[in-house]
C-alpha cells in the first residue's frame, strides 16, 4: 500500500493514525465484538464515545461553559437555512459579509427567509481580498452578523474574527476549524462541516452560544431546531454514529499532537513555504493580497494556461493528487489541511520547481 | 475477535462480509492510495461508486425509470418534514394512518405544515394491530397518503401496500425497505433512513416518482427540497460519501445473496421460526394480531416481568446482545434485519428455551 499525498479540497485528506485505528477497530471495537457503526446511539458504548468527542473539542478549543456543542447533518448548506430559521426573526434583518462564493450563498439562502444587508463585498476585486473593516455598513438592528472566515475556492482567510460590536458573531468555519485555536467567546455561533478538518463527511458540527437557543420560527422543521439537538444531546433521532466516533479519534489525535498551538504552527510553517516559493518562482501566481491568505488552501495559477493539463498529470504520477482548482476558477490549488503532512507540501513545492525549470 | 449476534434495532448489524471488505479497503480504495472517505465527492472514482450503488439499488427493487433515487441526510425524521414540504400544498390536507410511535411522529411534524386528517388509528388497541382497511376514512382531496409499512417498536408490519385510489401513497420504510421485493410503482414516494438494512446511520434513501418534483414550498429551505438532490445527483452539497460506498457494498452483497426474492425467504423463515416457538414457549408472549406480525422486529415479553434483568444479562452472557425493548414499552425485542444470519436466531431460540425451562 502507497498512500498518496490527498490535496483534495474536500473530502480531504485524513490523518493516517487515524484511518489505522479505525480500520483495526472496524469489525471489534474493543473487544465488544460489533462495530461502531452497529452499535445503538443510545447504548452506554455509544454515548460513551460520543461524550468523549465532546470533551476532546472542548478541550481543544477551549470551549467556554455557556456554549453548547451539537453534531449535526446537513453540512454547511443546510445550515445557511438553519441559521435565519433560528436567529432571524420574522420581519428582522441580519448583517453577511460577502468574501467569496461561500459567503455568497450563505446570503442567497438567508434571504429566502428575511432581510439581508450585504455589509461589504470583495466581488468587485475578484474576492481576492477582505473588504477593510472601517467600510463595512453594519445595521445596528441585525440579529446577528455573518462571515466566512476562510474561502476555499480564492484562498482568502481572516486571521482574526471582525470587532461586530455585541452583535452575535456567526461563522462558516468549515475550512478552518481546528486549524489554529480561536477565542470561541468571542462569537454567537460557529458551523462547520466536518469533511475538512473535523471528520468525514455527513457529519456537520455547531458551537452556539446558550442564549441563542429556542428562538427558532414557529415554521422551522424540528430537525433544524438548534434547541431540540441541544435539550437531546444530538440524539432526538439517530445522529451520524461513524462520523461522530472518527471524529472523536481526530480530536484526540489532534490532542496527541499538541493540541491548537501545535497545529497553528505547523500549518503557518506550511502555507508560509508554499506561498514563498510560488511568490519567488517568477512561474507560479497567487493574486490573494498577503495578509489575507489562507492557510488552508492555496490557488495559484501557471504563467501559461496551456500547460495545466500536463501539469496535473505529471503531479499526479508524482503522487500528488488532486491538485486542479475549483471548476469555477479553475487554475491549480493545494489544500493544506491539518492532515497533511509538511512533507506532502515539500513534495508538492519539490515537484512545482522542477516542472517550471523544464517549462518555464 | 468474536462477533456477537447484535439484535439492535438500529442502528444495527451489518453484514460481516461489508465489514471485512470496507476494512480491507479502509486506507487504501482500489489501490488508489487513499481513503473513499479522503475522495472528492465529485471526482471519478466517487462518482464511479455512487453510480455503481444507484444502479445496483435500482435492479434489486426494480425501480421504474420514471422514480428518481436520491441520497440524502437528516434521517426519517427530517422527512417527516420533507414530505409535507415538498407534497402538501398551503392550504390543503395529507391523509396519515396511525399505526404505531412512527406514524404518531410523522403525524405530529405534518401537522405543523398543515391540515393532516388521520384516517384512522390502532392506538385504542395498543398498535396490536393495523385498523382494517374498510374503516380508514381517506380524504379524496388528500394531497398524498402517508403510512409507515413497519413499526419497530411494537413489531407491526403491512405486508402489502394498500390500496388508496390514485393517491400518491408515501412510506417510511426504514425498517423494511430490502427486507423483500417491493412493487416501487404502487407509491409515490419511499423514505427510508440507512442504520437498519442499507448501511450506516446518517444516509437516508429516498425513491421518488418525477411527477412529484418540483412541487416544494416558497419557504422549503434548500436542503429539503426533493427536486434540487434530483437536478444535481444528490449532489448539490458534499454527500455523506462513506455511508453512500457502504451502502453500494450492502447492495452488491444483497445481489450475491440473491437479491430480494431470496431475502424475503430468508426472513420469512427468520420470522417465522422465532413466533412459533414463542406462541408455543408458554413462557414469552407477542401480543401483535398474527397476519399483522413484523419480520423485522420481535417483542416479547416473559411471563414474569421481574426477570426481565436476568434474562438480558443471560443473554448478553450467551454472545445475544441489544435484546431489551424500546424504552416506551419495556419487555425484549429481536430486531432480524437482512444481516441477521438464520444461526443468530436458532441460538436466541435456544437460550429463550433454557431459560424458560430454569425458570418456567
Amino acid at each position: 500500500m502507497t498512500r498518496v499525498f490527498n490535496f483534495s479540497a474536500g473530502p480531504a485528506v485524513l490523518p493516517e493514525a487515524v484511518l489505522e485505528r479505525a480500520r483495526d477497530e472496524l469489525l471489534d471495537w474493543h473487544g465488544h465484538g460489533l462495530s461502531v457503526m452497529e452499535m445503538s446511539h443510545r447504548g452506554k458504548d455509544f454515548v460513551g464515545i460520543a461524550e468523549k468527542a465532546e470533551a476532546d473539542l472542548r478541550r481543544l478549543l477551549d470551549v467556554p461553559a455557556d456554549y453548547r456543542v451539537l453534531f449535526v447533518q446537513g453540512g454547511a448548506s443546510q445550515q445557511f437555512a438553519m441559521v435565519p430559521l433560528n436567529l432571524l426573526p420574522e420581519g428582522g434583518s441580519a448583517d453577511y459579509l460577502d468574501t467569496g462564493t461561500w459567503s455568497d450563498k450563505a446570503i442567497e439562502e438567508a434571504a429566502r427567509f428575511g432581510r439581508v444587508n450585504v455589509v461589504a463585498s470583495s466581488r468587485a476585486t475578484h474576492y481576492t481580498g477582505i473588504p477593510p473593516r472601517a467600510a463595512w455598513r453594519l445595521d445596528p438592528d441585525a440579529a446577528y452578523v455573518h462571515y466566512t472566515p476562510n474561502e476555499t475556492i480564492v484562498g482568502v482567510e481572516f486571521h482574526e474574527p471582525p470587532d461586530v460590536g455585541g452583535r452575535p458573531l456567526v461563522a462558516d468555519m468549515s475550512s478552518t476549524i481546528l486549524s489554529r485555536p480561536i477565542d470561541v467567546s468571542r462569537f454567537g455561533l460557529i458551523y462547520a462541516g466536518a469533511q475538512k478538518n473535523i471528520g468525514p463527511a455527513g457529519l456537520t458540527l455547531v458551537i452556539v452560544r446558550e442564549d441563542l437557543l429556542g428562538r427558532a420560527r414557529a415554521a422551522c422543521p424540528t430537525m433544524l431546531d438548534y434547541a431540540v439537538f441541544a435539550r437531546n444531546g444530538s440524539m432526538y433521532n439517530t445522529p451520524p454514529t461513524f462520523g461522530w466516533y472518527l471524529a472523536g479519534l481526530i480530536f484526540e489525535w489532534l490532542l496527541a499532537q499538541g493540541g491548537l498551538p501545535a497545529m497553528a504552527e505547523r500549518n503557518a510553517r506550511k502555507a508560509r513555504k508554499l506561498y514563498a516559493y510560488i511568490d519567488a518562482s517568477g512561474f507560479y501566481v497567487n493574486p490573494v493580497e498577503v495578509a489575507s491568505r489562507s492557510w488552508m488552501n492555496v490557488p495559484f495559477r501557471l504563467a501559461d494556461e496551456s500547460l495545466d493539463a500536463r501539469f496535473l498529470q505529471g503531479a499526479q504520477a508524482a503522487g500528488l493528487h488532486n491538485l486542479a482548482g475549483h471548476r469555477i476558477v479553475g487554475g491549480m490549488r493545494a489544500s493544506l489541511y491539518n492532515a497533511m503532512p509538511e512533507a506532502g507540501v515539500d513534495a508538492l513545492i519539490a515537484y512545482m520547481r522542477d516542472f517550471a525549470q523544464r517549462h518555464g
